[in-house]
């Protein structure tokens, strides 16, 4: 048993409340556990320069975390003026798995940006920051078919995150602070409702891995994910019917 | 009658939640109207650099504005790589204020940081964040004084904010995002519990104002503000008894 | 008596050169006592993107202190490649005040950007600046208006500032460096010809103070505003009689 | 057949000349066919701020390319003063992967800096640093050994990286640009002498991927990796003979 | 005849007041012409982290000009959040020409900086600083010395600096704005009292120039400086007498 | 005899390899001695905003360490956050030697990018770059005189840079950073094929010097440069034969 009670291969309580924000095309609140993440989608008409003149639109991520939402105090990004890596590389990431199941051509001229401020942090920021900001995502299209505005419905599937990692012999899902500050292998995966895999990015810093943890791995962050994805379809309801109704 | 229903004097429904943030050693969600602000404090037991030596502590403030709590989103300060005036000016204020009701002395070496996120912006940003941000204040001094650290109590008295402006010929309290961006003359008006002014900060850009409108304005604030003394008194409860009780 | 020999309602000697710039469009030389500022006004055919399209003009303003205004060397904003909150906040406070006595539609697709330089500093820098400043762009629409500029005059009227606080029990008129830095309560006000307010800044974070001690100081500002408008009508002379004639 | 006439299975000629720099204390001039980059080991006796006290040495990377490493030119970081996104993923990935076999204990109380800058560009420039800073870290750790310095050696053992992608139905080793810009799913992966996978990186932006897929790419990578450390142990010769002889 | 009425090897009209500032340890205002710029000379009793432990000072220098000292009004540096090259350029020029002429033993570890504000530009306001700044720093080593703080007086010689340039084929002292833009070959000369070159730096960005053109321009910044040097002598009088007594 | 051997108005070592890059229009690896300096020419058919509409072309040069191009470490530029003054001056001149051999109009509205990346430093690094990146500079425009563009062929002449230096009372050609540490007067000469001067910058911050040292300061430069021009015709052979052609 972990220190949260939980079994190795069980997610923490996930909670997703809709439209939090009155001014956002699509918003979200999700916690996985003590993990808060407000998601916002803002629709704009226009497309970043390099995607100008080719009838397609764009999915942009932005990520941050609230100086408190950690256990110690940290410094503000504006506060220092630029950026971390680790932001960065978080909200790079955001953003491609958000496209992956995003028909940009279907979308037309107009970028959707999602972004994702951390309120609480407990382990698992990025991983629910997808998961959440796919829903808020999918609020802001569903918004926008409401005027008919797609012939071809440009959200082609689902979309989920967890983590999952090795703390002594044992795979454990969806890692809490506590869990993936003593994680020797910690691995996060995104992957579609069609179960398809569109990140895998696993890391053994404090120790190499086999192919058969490898394997342990994924099919824990697979069963994890389906429960994510089913969560999802239930909080969206009829808001998400026509997702992946157009054949790719 | 106001756009929203209310009377002249009429302040927007207030909400203070306690505790909203589980690493915070003091936190606060306040909302006036839909204005929404998380207030969290941190104490760290050391103080900046131009303090160093002097026994004395150091309250400070910061204020970030979620890229979409506005109607159209805002770039991030993190992103621009600098704060704008407008930031650096309101947690400016923000620490001031918070200042003139703390005795530096009596809270010993020691900084409590403010931090006000707004998550939802509707007007008053700036006076809702003083509001809430003294609250969260009040519950970290309470969380120290729990360990007998203080031999004077460090916080002299209860301390609000609320804004009022000019409309047309109406003096008007407490003024949402709509009324604010119509008003002729625009002030924050910062008081304690001993219905002292702390700042008093008044611009008629649109139309310079007379004394006569002047007193008006005060007069407004002064009442807006000791009803939100009043609700930071009731929900502090005990939390907020020793506020005030040493002698300066 | 205060230590420079002056009443307690008695400004410092106040002079006004103009010219001392050949190539900006207004240019003065202020002095407060030994705070000396140099005001250029200049004119450019074109407004900021935000302004674009609306037949307006706008008045903007930059304040910098030279590194050795002070008694202790200030680094450089530019070697520290950023602008201090408190730079931010004064220009902020310039522009707009000097925006609150100008006709922007009159004014026409231009902008007058005002640079506030501080040559030497001995209190009221910002005070100093706004009221030398006025001048500098009244200058500067002067000499727009020799071409028949202007159907209607797009100064609506006179602009002047200065700095009152409270030391001991006493209310003290236009502070200079060794009082600003004793004083318990710290207004800055500035007026109109008219006998307006354009903006009251007042803080306690010393110590919060009373309405009645509030309307003292507003009281003296007044007086020390008539008599640097006095100041103002004098030196411009002829340039600056067409300010205020057109009804607004 | 490939459109460099390569097989699927395949690297590119890959070129390891030592010491190529006579100020560094390892230096390694690697080539993955039309890719090359200069890998330099710098060593400090010091480490940064958050390991100082714990006895332990810590490993940094930096990337960078030069601007006509690429077709088209790119505008330096130092010119735009800031690192991108890109940069950073890159070196804290280099970073993290080659700490995996550096026994920092071992190390002592010492930075090593691996600073690779990419001199001409065609694909993979990430996986021929990771390769090529490995034989420089390993260059500079034998200098250091020759001293004594190490009862415990500090490199657990060998590491390189390759990149393996989807392009149609064909699984490709060793992507050159390219391809790598056709490819619909693209893996980085990097692992060790012992055949342990350090880190998997794979991204289906374009499509999303089979756990199939994911097996052939593993496969493919694992072979070329393999090959990869032939070469280096073939290059460090004598130099290399000490890696890997502690049990960890 | 030049548009401004002098000879080809006449300087302009040079005024040189000492301390027009009332905190810095020295100051000086002094115009060529229309170019005036406020040298300030600020001692602080510590070197810079570089240099410490040494028993040694340091000199250091800082340039700017203000944003309406031009014809067309520039950008504040502070507000680009970064010094152009011209002004690093010039300002490294000037600390490099004044250590040339002092002791830094003799100096002992303290740090003068001599801050150059261009207040009004009509070409060579670099050599006009440098001249300036060296009466700057004359005053605040003289005011040192009063406190017998020197055993050997730490400034070697007078120093100053002119610009020359060819316009057609004559050559021409100290050029004004209009000059300098229209001259092919564009030089810089610093010269001691004992005229001995302490930089020289000559440009023939329009055309290349021959030994006998540099041979001429030489000859003629010879002159100028020994002139102006003689006007420095002149306005220091007394103060500059232990100037260069010292045997070096 | 020299350190190294040389004499004192010897060379050491040039070696000019054609090509090194393959993606720019020019490149070239040069080494004197043991400083190496990969330069770049990228040919980009528009021009920076100041020089629009004018019909001609411009010439730009970026400089650049790698950050072990020296003995000890130096921090990234990019990671400073922005470019220090020695590199700017060092690229200013690099621009504006190459352009006082250009023919600007015959150039046409195109810009031609000089990127001077040092691998290895050893002294001379700005003169070793300036006579690289005029090989790079005659590659590309001969690369762009194959498709018949230029009428007038742009480049007027060849162009090399050497340094000069005094250390005790000799005068040294072609300083090693060894000895260029140590020199009391430093100086940089920039020539033509017709032995005309482009640029010469000397300076004794260390010492003074006198006329005569700096006649033969020149002397020895001038013949140094002249054998680099040598060199230069040598590797160019047929791509260089139109140099200069053009009478100017």
């Amino acid at each position: 048993m972990r220190t949260d009670g939980r079994q190795t291969a069980e997610l923490r309580p996930v909670s997703i409340t809709l439209h939090p924000n009155k001014h956002a095309e699509g918003s979200v609140l999700i916690a996985f556990g003590d993990t808060q993440v407000l998601c916002t989608a803002t629709v704009e008409e226009r497309v970043p320069p390099f995607m100008k003149g080719q009838g397609k639109g764009w999915i942009n991520a932005e990520y941050s975390m609230l100086p408190r939402a950690t256990q110690v105090r940290n410094q503000r990004e504006s506060a220092k003026g630029k950026l971390t890596g680790r932001t960065m590389e978080i909200q790079r990431l955001i953003g491609r798995a958000l496209r992956s199941v995003v028909d940009l051509q279907a979308l037309g001229e107009r970028t959707i940006t999602l972004d994702c401020d951390v309120l609480q942090a407990d382990g698992g920021t990025r991983t629910t920051s997808i998961t959440g900001a796919f829903v808020a995502l999918a609020l802001a299209v569903h918004k926008l078919d409401r005027g008919n505005t797609f012939a071809k419905y440009p959200i082609t599937d689902f979309l989920a995150s967890v983590s999952v990692g090795v703390i002594g012999e044992r795979t454990l899902l969806d890692l809490n602070y506590d869990e993936d500050s003593k994680a020797k292998v910690d691995m996060n995966v995104v992957m579609t409702g069609a179960r398809k895999f569109v990140e895998v990015q696993g890391t053994g810093e404090e120790a190499p891995f086999s192919r058969d943890e490898f394997n342990e791995l994924l099919a824990s962050a697979e069963a994890g994910i389906a429960s994510l994805i089913e969560k999802q379809r239930e909080v969206l309801g009829e808001l998400g019917s026509r997702i992946g109704t157009a054949s790719v």
